[in-house]
């Protein structure tokens, strides 16, 4: 019971930290501000998660849980669904501004988040082969495999999200995602 | 005079926080470690660059100088000379973990590298759409331009950054690298 009421009291300060987040960013998103919205003082927001790192961790967890729910039903895995995810994403800058930075913070000696980062984009380079070879079989323009566009299809995404979150005006993530994809869809286009 | 001495004492703090980051990285390139290395007090260091963040510019504008020397002779921006800064950039992981890092931070609210950041992917897209129209000229698989290439390219090279430095044995940029222009030149091999 004591167990039930720890999980359950962890996933309400996740989604407080969400919206503290949505609402003043990276860098509003301090352990106060997420506490105060959880009645709690910020010495008993420790006692569920030592550091904000360790916060903001579980949150972008529970995005990835969010955005793949279903996940395990391999057909919610689709590149069209990507697009749309990445036409969702920029609709909440709060959210891809968290991730982006705390990516950045990541590949510095010892960051705490480093190892969640790591087998993230271990998980998420197989999802992705995965979904490109459901769509387009073991051969992709340039003569590539899926297992070798996987990490250049992960590249795109995070690198289009720090030129769009630096000047909006100027890159339009979802339209950029889209002419990758046109990029992988060359060849059966030219065979049709 | 004294302006020159104080350019050239800029100039030997900027080498001197490149050869710190190359040994350290970038939690260890502190003001303090420079400061030492080019024998100033903190203090004294602090006169030429006010922050860490602005002493990290310099660093970087300095390696995109460096980067692109002779860069207003078009021809060395070409896509073979880029492959080969991929390439060089795996030998050099402090300057790409601390240029990773600082874009992850620059995305947060009024971040003092921020300004640098947007305004060098604007230079960045327009050279890179430069250098594809170039080798490819107007029109790349796909029926994209090269100035909807640009973004792309751009956010693979940083991409692949990420994915590399958190884990360099599973990810090999320079072959990422090359595997992206492989899906740009599918239309010119389809044709020869």
């Amino acid at each position: 019971m004591a167990r039930a009421r720890s999980e359950e009291r962890r996933a309400e300060i996740v989604r407080a930290a969400l919206e503290v987040i949505a609402e003043r960013g990276y860098r509003g998103a301090s352990l106060g501000a997420v506490a105060e919205r959880v009645g709690l003082t910020q010495q008993g927001l420790l006692h569920y998660f030592p550091t904000k790192e360790a916060l903001l961790v579980a949150v972008l967890e529970e995005r990835d849980r969010w955005d793949t729910s279903g996940g395990r039903d391999r057909e919610r895995w689709r590149l069209d669904l990507m697009e749309s995810l990445v036409e969702y994403n920029a609709m909440r800058p709060g959210i891809v501004q968290t991730f982006s930075a705390l990516l950045g913070e990541s590949v510095t000696e010892d960051h705490p988040a480093r190892a969640f980062f790591t087998e993230r984009y271990t998980q998420v380079r197989e999802n992705m082969a995965e979904v490109l070879r459901a769509e387009f079989g073991d051969e992709l323009p340039g003569g590539l495999t899926p297992e070798r566009v996987a990490p250049l299809l992960t590249a795109v995404m995070d690198g289009l999200q720090y030129q769009w979150l630096l000047d909006p005006d100027a890159v339009d993530m979802g339209a950029s995602f889209r002419d990758f994809l046109a990029l992988l869809r060359e060849d059966s286009k030219r065979s049709a």
